[in-house]
């Protein structure tokens, strides 16, 4: 099913909050005359018919063909073009049962209405000029957010701040193609001096879109979860150092169902980074096969791993690790945690960072040399700053960059001035395509269906 | 913690939907001057505090130490006693991103609010008049319904019919009441004549108890879920009857998890009735230790099971079963189902259920004895019938029964009207204490603290 395959006119409906039962459920409803059609199925349907916009009405919603009570409801309006969807539209704040939602659903179908397609409100608030693409995006991505740093940065491209930076961009490439078409209107009779081209200009737009892509790595850091790997043998201190971490900020998501338990993983968050924390079984073989399949999935969660953080007990250590584990010591991933200092005053291994996971003597430390390693030394955007998220928005942005660089290539080469205005219209239309003015249905397609329902 | 040890003024805040990442977010506040207090953190906060009872305003929060912004919201609010729990309230819609709810709670927080108790947003609702106990529990019933037929019944007491009811008994007490009490009055000048006790009226109260305890029964049934678990060897068809089941009514939760996966679980809904449906392992020891724990488990699902499929295949049988399956046959919550008809012409097993689980013939006798054994033939009450559902209704009315009785057993005994009129006094009591006029607060803080958060 394609979005494109149906009416903007056509009224959809969506559960826009989880399906689990909680005080309260939000069904979303959009589309022209919907507000008439629920007023059909609701105790107080004159109040809903004559209702301003943005007032929320209380009420029963009864069943079209039982007449029987559905639920005890209050349905907020909005009249016009102001709902969210830039369309006539309703939220219903219902009991948060599965079953009585279902029952709502099957209320709505009867009067027509159909289930929203993934992501169909959003586009239909694109569609009706409230958002621009990189909006759009933002608001899954303020959804999916697993930091507040990634919260905020996607906040501020819901604000337009991303919109509106690529828009600075695009009026200076606007101004370079003016320059270069108006000698253009004048080729046939004069010769073209190529000082007249914009070489400044140009070059100050492929600056900030050099800037912009650079955020990208960014980004990534504080909204992909970095997965981080406890390794080492039993009573090392494994899981006291994983409880010291998940304290660092109160984990969101403490549990995380998983077929196999061979490993304990949770989330958590280190300056402003989603961490995603796994504490492994051993690494020795003792002959066990259940053992053997616990080292082989240790063995891919290293593999996978963004930092790899591998415990000692200072006050056991023998020196006799086995080929497996002097890999991950000398891996460029790893930390190697010089563990129980409380017990022992040995030399730390070099290289190695000492700690009590006990009594938290080194934690700082180690933490920080967490970060640095995660970062590689990137800075911490601030929260007000503009960076993009999406790969489709890196994508748009490089080929925007590689036609202005193309152009000053030309440019440099003596290439007739055609050539080079082509260069700048792809520049143009790519970042046309990032803000979603030229973006064709195929991209729109390719965005929206990764939306979540209800959005 | 406790309810009462907290001011009704205070202002709580709590999430009422899921902690998920899904569209919406609702954040419930209520309090003396909590619009004034949220209107300092909203972008628009004068249109807050002079907004109208039920309007819903737009705007940004904003964090009240850094100044940064926290979300785009939608805040409804409900001016003086308009709430849900009586008092001046609001209800923030924001993006479902737990990262983001957290950082609207930490902003509240530094606003002096504290999150809600469970259940405490109902029970502010009780003290200040909005519901009797019989209505806050229906709440919660709704909430967690599993089938259609008991969200309902649920809705049913919300609106206050159970209430009303009870009511109608009361009244009828108190009426034997004065009518004995009128002669307490006069008992010092005059010899009592028991024929004025009013007998009719307390048997009929009597039996509108009676017949108010007999609903518990059916509403458990059609609120509980009934354990069905297949049994039977590998290949006998267990797991095509398992999906035929499952398609009766689309499965609500077709996930759940478990840390075991020695069966196969779902849930479905038969005829109403809400189903946790089991598929086994076998039940033939191989001498395996894995399968010698699947079968454990298996015995402890069989031991606790509501209606057991012993599944048979017909075109393969041997009749050589162990004592186990020949307990199970015997077991009166059994039914044997003769399978896959469809190969074999074979006589069924006496008193077996002739199937072809894949060709579905025999499937609707089949799911018609399943049925009448779980129900044990009680009438499937109508959607707008008035039932009990917890256990505390019972208990309240059986006392209210029990003193009823006394009474009217002291009067056939010619025990003295003051002894009368003491248990027709408990027989109201206990009807009090049901609708919560007379609850203390041990019994509040035992049904409130029952509830979720946020509700």
């Amino acid at each position: 099913m394609s979005l494109y395959n149906y009416e903007n006119n056509q009224i959809i409906y969506a559960l826009a909050t989880g399906w689990a039962n909680t005080p309260i459920g939000v069904i979303r409803i959009s589309g022209v005359s919907s507000i008439e059609k629920v007023s059909t199925i609701f105790s107080r349907g004159k109040a809903l018919t004559k209702a301003a916009s943005h007032t929320a009405h209380y009420g029963t919603l009864i069943d079209p063909k039982t007449k029987a009570k559905i639920d005890e409801v209050l349905i907020t309006v909005f009249t016009g073009g102001r709902g969210y969807t830039g369309q006539e539209s309703l939220e219903i704040s219902c009991h948060g049962s599965p079953v009585g939602i279902r029952a709502i659903f099957r209320a709505l179908e009867s009067l027509g209405f159909r289930s929203a397609l993934p992501g169909e409100f959003t586009f239909r608030a694109f569609m009706n000029g409230k958002l621009d693409l990189t909006q759009a995006e933002a608001i899954m991505e303020i959804i999916n957010s697993e930091s507040s740093l990634s919260h905020s940065l996607a906040l501020n491209r819901l604000e337009g701040n991303l919109f509106d930076q690529i828009d600075l961009i695009k009026q200076d490439i606007l101004d370079s193609v003016s320059v270069i078409e108006l000698q253009l209107d004048y080729a046939e009779d004069e010769i073209i001096d190529s000082t007249d081209f914009p070489t400044q200009l140009v070059e100050k737009s492929v600056k900030a879109l050099e800037n912009l892509i650079e955020t990208y790595s960014v980004s990534q850091l504080y909204s992909q979860e970095q997965k981080v790997v406890l390794v080492g043998s039993t009573n090392v201190g494994k899981s006291t150092l994983f409880n010291l971490l998940l304290k660092e900020e109160r984990s969101i998501v403490s549990d995380i169902h998983g077929t196999t338990r061979d490993f304990i993983e949770s989330k958590t968050v280190l300056d402003s980074i989603p961490i995603h924390l796994y504490d492994t079984a051993g690494l020795r073989d003792s002959g066990d096969s259940i053992e053997q399949e616990g080292i082989k999935r240790s063995k891919r969660l290293i593999e996978v791993a963004d930092l790899i953080l591998f415990m000692v007990d200072s006050s056991n250590f023998e020196n006799n690790f086995n080929s497996l584990e002097q890999e991950i010591i000398s891996d460029s991933r790893t930390l190697v945690v010089w563990n129980k200092t409380d017990l022992n005053g040995n030399a730390p291994l070099k290289g190695s960072f000492p700690l009590s996971a006990k009594k938290g003597e080194g934690f700082k430390n180690l933490k920080e040399a967490m970060i640095k390693k995660l970062t590689k030394e990137v800075k911490k955007p601030h929260q007000e700053a503009v960076v993009i998220e999406s790969e489709r928005q890196k994508r748009e942005l490089e080929r925007s960059l590689g036609a202005l660089e193309k152009a000053l290539q030309y440019n440099s080469q003596n290439v007739p001035l055609d050539f080079i205005a082509v260069e700048l219209n792809e520049a143009l239309d790519a970042l046309g395509t990032l803000t979603g003015e030229v973006a064709s249905s195929d991209i729109l397609e390719n965005i929206f269906s990764n939306f979540c329902v209800g959005k």
